[in-house]
Order: C-alpha cells, then sequence, then structure tokens
C-alpha cells in the first residue's frame, strides 16, 4: 500500500519548515554528555528515561535521558519501534570545517552542512516530519509507532541496554513490537538508495603510557630517561599493517576467508573504485578490485589509529617529552568477533610487546566501550516492505549492503525484541558523518522523509504469510 | 675583585622587588611570535632591531624585534655581551598546570613559578637588577656592557644570525666584545652551581602524511584505503628505539665513542641516578651508570618524539581516520653532527622506509628549525672569572658540565665574535623549562643576580695573560 499522495505532497510543500527544524536541532551542541533535547512528539505519548550516571574521563556525568515514545495500540496493525539518536561526534573549526559546525549551512547545491545534519538528527527529524503530516491532518498512523531516541550512540549507547532490555518485557514500552527500523546510516554511493543488513561491531581501547610526573624538556631528558612517547609508538606500530591487515594475532584468523560464491554477492553492487576514492577525497583505496574493498569494509574486520591524547598537538616546534601519551585505537569486528573474544587478544598482545619493550615507563590498557557485530534476514517482510517503498520513492531497486559502522544497539534490539530489524539509511555515502564538514542533501532529507512514510504505509500493508 | 658589599646587600633588600618584576613580565604572554615586551634598560642606550618578517604555519607573521643594548666605552675596561631572551614556549593550564602559567604564583617553599621565570625572564630580569643598583647609587659598572635580549629563542632565533654577523663588524654594535655571557640554562643537580661550556645542537621536524581530503568514518573507511595514521606511526616508530638509540643509519654513528679518560670528567660530577629521577618524578632513567646517563645527556645525540598534529587529541573516543597528520620529532646534535649533515640521513631514511610501506598516501618531511651543537674553551679567563664568583657568592666549586639542550645562537656569537662564550646558569635542574608548572627558586633569583652581578666585576679584575 503506497503512501497517500498528500503524504508526499506535504512532505514538499514543507521542506522549507523541515530544513528550518534541521537547523534548529543542529545548533543544539548535543556532543554525547551534554545533550539537552526535548522533542515535541505530535500527540506522541512521550517520556524521558533517566539512565543514571557513568563516569568519564575520571569525571562523574549524569547520563543524558533517552526520549521514548508511543502513539496508537491498535490490535490490528504492526507495531513498528523506529530508533535515532540525538547526539553528536565533537567538532570544532579548527579541525578544518568550513563553517561553523553548529550552524547549519544551506550551500548552493543543495547541501544542508553542520554537525549531525545527517549523523543523525536529519534521520530523527524525518520520523517527527512524518508525524507532523498525520496530526495535522488528522490522519492516523498506518503502523503502532513506538519511538526511542537517544544521546549518548556516540560515546557508546552506555545505559540503553539495560533499558531496553528491561521496557521489552511483557507490559513494557516495546511490549509488542513486530519490528525495528533504525535510520542511522548511509547508502553505499551518492546514487543508489540502500537497505542494510549487517553492520561491523567495535571495541575502543585507550593505551596509557606514563613516566616521568611532569611534561620533560628534551634537551635536559633526551636519551637520560625512558621516553612515554616513544614506548607508544612502539606499540601503536604492531597493531595493524598498512595494508590493513591486523597484526594482532588470533584477530583476522578468527574470520573466515569469503567463497566464490560470497564474492559474487558483492559484485552485484552499485560501486566501483572511483566510488570509494571520490568519497575519500584521494586516490587512496587500499586495492584496485572492487569485491576486495567492499569485503574489507563490510565483512572484514579493519583496525584504526585515531591519535594520540596528552602529546604535543599544535602547530610550530615544542621540544617537549610528554609525560603521559593516550593513543587511541579501535577495532571494527565482524561475526564471530566480539569485544568479549577480541579484548583478551588485544590485551595478550600489548603487554607481550610492552614487556619486549623493557621500558621502566608504566603501561595499562583500558577498553573505552564496544560492541558486537550483526546480520540480519534480507527476506523477512520488514525487508520486503522497505524495498517497496525504495522503488516507490525513488524508483529504483536498493543496494543490499552490510555497514563498515557500529550500531551496538542494533544488536541489543535484535535480541531483546526477537525481530527483524532493518537499517534504512537516508543520507549519502559522501555525508561526511564523524567528519568535517558533515552533511545532508535537501533531496535526502526531504525525499528520505517520504521514504520513512512510505515504509510505514508498506508494514501495514504487507502479508506477514 | 670581589663585587661591593653593598651591591650584595642592595640585591637582598631589594629582593621583593625584584620578584615584582620578574612577575610582570611572566605575565606577558611573549610566547614567540607575539612578544612585546619593552625593558627599561637604566640609563643604558638601547635600540630595537627589526628583523623582518617570516612565515610561520602558513602565515607571514612580524618578527618579534631584538633589543639591543650599549653601557660603557672605556678602553681600559674589558667588553662583556650578554644574552638572553624574553620569549617562551606555549603554556595552557589544559597541560596540567596547577596554577595560571602566566601568573607568576609564589609558594611557600620560595618557588617562584610561572612560565618564563626559569627560561628565560628571570636571567635577563637579573641583569637589569644590577643595571638598577648602579644606576640608583650612580656607581659605574666594572666592564663596558652589551646587551641582546632577543624575543625569538624558542622558535629558533630566525633573523638574529644575520643581525649578530653585522653588528659584530667594526662599528657595529658588538664591535670590540671581549666575552659573552649567556644565562639561559640550569644547574645539573638542584645543589651545585655550574658553569657550562657545551651545548647540543638541535634539527626539528615536522613529518606530513595526508591522503583522503577531510577526516574520514572509520567505521565507512577502515580497511579500504590507506590511512595516514598508519603510515605515520610506522615511520616514526623506526626513528628511535625505546633504550634511546637513534635507528636512523649514520646518526649514532657519526660520533665517538667515549674513552677511560673522557669517562672520567663525568664521574667526578656532582650527579646521581637519584638526581635525574627525581628531577624526572619517576624512576626511569635509561640506565643505572650515572656515567652513562650524564653522557647520553651531555655529549650524545637524543631523539626525541613530541606529537602528532592533526590527530584526534581530545579526551574521549572519536573513531574518526584523520585526513591529514604531521609527526614531530627532533634530533639533539653533538660534535660533528650540524643540521647540514643529519637533515640528509634523516630524509632518506624516511623515505627509504615510507617507499617500504608501499603506501598510495602523499609524504613530505619538512625541517622546522635547527642549530648547531657548540663546546668551548674552559681554561679561558672568562671562565676562571665565573669560577671564582660562583666560590665567591655560593662558597663551592662549580660543576663544569655541558647541557643537552640547545641554544642555537651561542655558536653564532662564538662564531662571528671569535670570543670565548660562556654559559652561567642561574635555575636549578628540577625548574621544569618547557614544562608544565616551570620554577625559579627564589634564592636562585636572589644569589643568582650577586652571581652574575661578581661576574662582570671579576671579569673586570682578571689577567688575560
Amino acid at each position: 500500500m503506497p503512501a497517500p499522495k498528500d503524504f508526499l505532497e506535504y512532505v514538499d510543500s514543507n521542506a522549507d519548515a523541515f530544513i528550518k527544524r534541521l537547523s534548529e536541532a543542529v545548533s543544539i551542541k548535543s556532543v554525547s554528555g551534554e545533550a539537552s533535547y526535548r522533542p515535541e512528539l505530535f500527540g506522541v505519548e512521550t517520556q524521558q528515561f533517566d539512565l543514571g550516571k557513568h563516569v568519564m574521563d575520571g569525571q562523574e556525568l549524569p547520563l543524558p535521558k533517552v526520549v521514548l515514545g508511543r502513539l496508537g495500540n491498535d490490535p490490528n496493525k504492526k507495531t513498528v519501534l523506529v530508533y535515532g539518536h540525538f547526539d553528536v561526534q565533537p567538532a570544532y573549526v579548527s579541525d578544518g570545517w568550513d563553517t561553523d559546525p553548529f550552524t547549519l549551512t544551506i550551500q548552493p547545491n543543495g547541501q544542508l552542512v553542520g554537525r549531525g545534519s545527517s549523523d543523525d538528527k536529519g534521520p530523527v527529524l524525518g520520523w517527527l516530519n512524518i508525524l507532523q503530516y498525520h496530526y495535522e491532518n488528522k490522519k492516523e498512523l498506518p503502523v503502532n509507532l513506538r519511538c526511542c531516541f537517544e544521546g549518548m550512540e556516540e560515546s557508546g549507547s552506555e545505559g540503553l541496554d539495560e533499558l531496553v532490555e528491561r521496557e521489552s518485557k511483557p507490559g513494557g514500552w516495546f511490549d509488542g513490537v513486530d519490528c525495528v527500523c533504525i535510520s542511522d546510516n548511509y547508502w553505499l554511493n551518492t546514487r543508489t538508495p540502500a537497505l542494510t543488513y549487517g553492520l561491523r561491531g567495535l571495541t575502543y581501547f585507550k593505551l596509557n603510557i606514563s613516566g616521568p610526573a611532569k611534561d620533560l624538556h628534551s634537551g635536559v631528558f633526551g636519551r637520560a630517561v625512558h621516553e612515554p612517547m616513544t614506548d607508544l609508538i612502539k606499540l601503536m606500530s604492531t597493531l595493524v599493517d598498512v595494508n590493513g591487515q591486523i597484526l594482532i594475532p588470533g584477530v583476522d584468523e578468527m574470520v573466515n576467508q569469503a567463497d566464490t560464491e560470497e564474492r559474487k554477492l558483492y559484485e552485484t553492487l552499485d560501486y566501483s573504485i572511483k566510488d570509494i576514492e571520490e568519497t575519500a577525497g584521494g586516490p587512496i583505496a587500499l586495492s584496485s578490485d572492487k569485491v576486495e574493498v567492499l569485503m574489507n569494509r563490510m565483512r572484514n574486520p579493519s583496525l584504526s589509529l585515531h591519535g594520540i591524547e596528552g602529546a604535543f598537538y599544535g602547530p610550530g616546534a615544542k621540544t617537549v617529552i610528554p609525560a603521559k601519551v593516550s593513543g587511541k585505537f579501535s577495532i571494527r569486528l565482524v561475526p564471530p568477533q566480539t569485544p568479549e573474544n577480541i579484548n583478551p587478544l588485544v590485551k595478550a598482545h600489548i603487554e607481550s610487546e610492552f614487556a619486549k619493550l623493557g621500558s621502566k615507563n608504566t603501561m595499562e590498557l583500558e577498553d573505552l566501550h564496544g560492541g558486537k557485530p550483526w546480520v540480519s534476514d534480507i527476506n523477512h517482510w520488514n525487508f520486503q516492505a522497505a524495498r517497496i517503498a525504495t522503488k516507490a520513492v525513488y524508483n529504483v531497486d536498493p543496494d543490499m549492503t552490510r555497514e563498515g559502522g557500529s550500531i551496538p544497539i542494533t544488536l541489543t534490539f535484535a535480541d531483546a525484541l526477537g525481530v527483524n530489524v532493518l537499517l534504512l539509511p537516508m543520507g549519502r555515502s559522501d555525508d561526511g558523518a564523524h567528519s568535517t564538514n558533515e552533511k545532508l542533501d535537501r533531496s535526502n532529507f526531504i525525499e528520505g522523509t517520504k521514504l520513512l512514510g512510505t515504509y510505514l504505509y508498506e508494514v501495514g500493508a504487507i502479508a506477514t504469510k
């Protein structure tokens, strides 16, 4: 059942108002830990759930509240749970933004530039746009809706697992949910809508090396003491090879090699090396074989070195021996890898390599947060409804993708509710989530709003067999 | 000839006023490139010399002016040139300072805490204190004095070499100088005054790796592209070993091993492993043999990794692949090493290691600044005068030391003037120059002022043979 024609027209004629609301949302600096976003859900029963406190960087902080919404309780309708997050990654003009990251800037080419425009304030507002249409036109939704919008996704969704598990029980907020839809990822390219059925997991580490009581002068102490930076760089250099191979024993080995049949899945995707190099902005693909690159991103683990806390990071030439340095790195996980089976391998490797150094400095490995990988059933009616909706709005069949990023809550929903979970992305591959100049194309925001609405109608209509 | 008794009394009775002036000097945030310090030199003819402009971090900036002073032209007196600098290293509370770095804080134990207190505003004001005594009491100095105070020492003294060479010629500001005294280093320990006759040189590098056009999301691009951080960490790990050995072929090899006789020089110094570990604030000495540690600091080169510009440096867990990262490292040089003979070895090594990686990223090596090492003649009358003065003020013989740090201008003065150069430190080994909580002990500031003054009297009196 397609969405009503006047829904689609409503979206088009309210596009500027929707963008204004996105602009207001972007202006809220909801970097995880300081979120204070209060959506007005049209006619929706909402409640803010306190998740208690947690410790971050040695400070006890209150966790941002989770906003749960509930609309409709018709036993003849399916019940859909939609999820999004209103927190964002850190962003500073000094990172290289061309405009203020927390002011939505509308470019002449239709790009809506601002931190969170695509990840994930645009999709969250997409759901609100749909609610606004039904509220203003006094129309019933084709499904019963449950909403879960959180403010800690970029910092490990701390506290949310427990809430989801509690509310999934009989009598809970999510009791009776038939399927889940999460709009928090991206198309594989800049052209073709996608449905996503897999996500890599994540395990994020902070590797601390300390020695002196304070920063030292490299003239006075150079070659006289063990320098924490020297140790840290040695350890970080043992983690991953330039070709992406993970050097921690047992990590890559845990994943099976793809056979010919599996490789074919990746050959059919609308994707080329040119796509990745355009999105990255440089001719730096690890392979000239598109299947290799796609498999590396979708079904192989990866290890990235993000940076160092505590070392000299400014411009100029400071001759310092930093006293305490913390290397940040993370591993993207694929089945059967989990933080539980990978973290001990990382710990053993780091301890062994540090022992080999024979340094008198002190080493400590912290795991900051993590989430398991996830793969879903693409033949489920939830995916079929999304396929039909995509064809209706965009007039093409979607790419069926696995995503390289992590949304740990996906697996929590799948496990706690025992229902099918679909990822239905709004943005394009070049949106630059987590990067400088993050954007959402105007057409993706507006057509994406239509897609999410049409999806609800198709879910309402589809036979569950 | 000892200094007049009332000079020593004057210093004691004016100690608080001297400290107040140091406090005012520290409050000027004269980080190189924004210096605007204008000393009032009592009765001294002064002139500010424009050094033109230079390019730093892609910006054209005016160089801070050099202040030259001239007092006395008596052909029967020796002419002493004193040097200091009023610029300081960067300092932020977030680096770990217990107090505001640009507010001089007087601790109950007599430590004067603030950026530049010891390096090098305290010593510069030491010379001014002496001038104040002679001005207020209408006394002649025992020598003709020339001053050279600059504002770019912490950033390579750019432009100063040319000025010194020009002013050293007949008719120039420094024409007729008989010896040079620089007070810009530290005692070997916290107990024993020192005279310093050697300095390590420096060559400072910025190693740039770039690939993507902007920062990328590690979920989307992890194992799909060549990551600049992976390349940079690999390259930085090939530079120095955990035990301090420099791994760049030809660098360590350029320096002769010490023979038994040379080792004896270091055995006599008032120094223990406990000294270095107390100063560093941790049990992290590279050797348990004091001679090894002293030789490593004084007569061997060292390589330190200072940090990375462009990578993630904040607290928390950002899953970013940084687009452009710049590793900062420097090598302390000893004779016969110079930037001219070392930089090509570094370049060849980095290029060879980068080629081995087979990365598609772009690598560029910049040398930011450098200076040659220097060794002086400790039997010259300039050193003898300083020995006598030290014994007079502190009642001990000074340690004869070589310093691990660099003051490139030292060699410029020695070469341009062809006269003996002496380093006469005011501060202690634990002052924390370039570090957090930099301090100068009150007694070092006050007794140090007496020492500098007494030195001028001894120079005035000593036979030049």
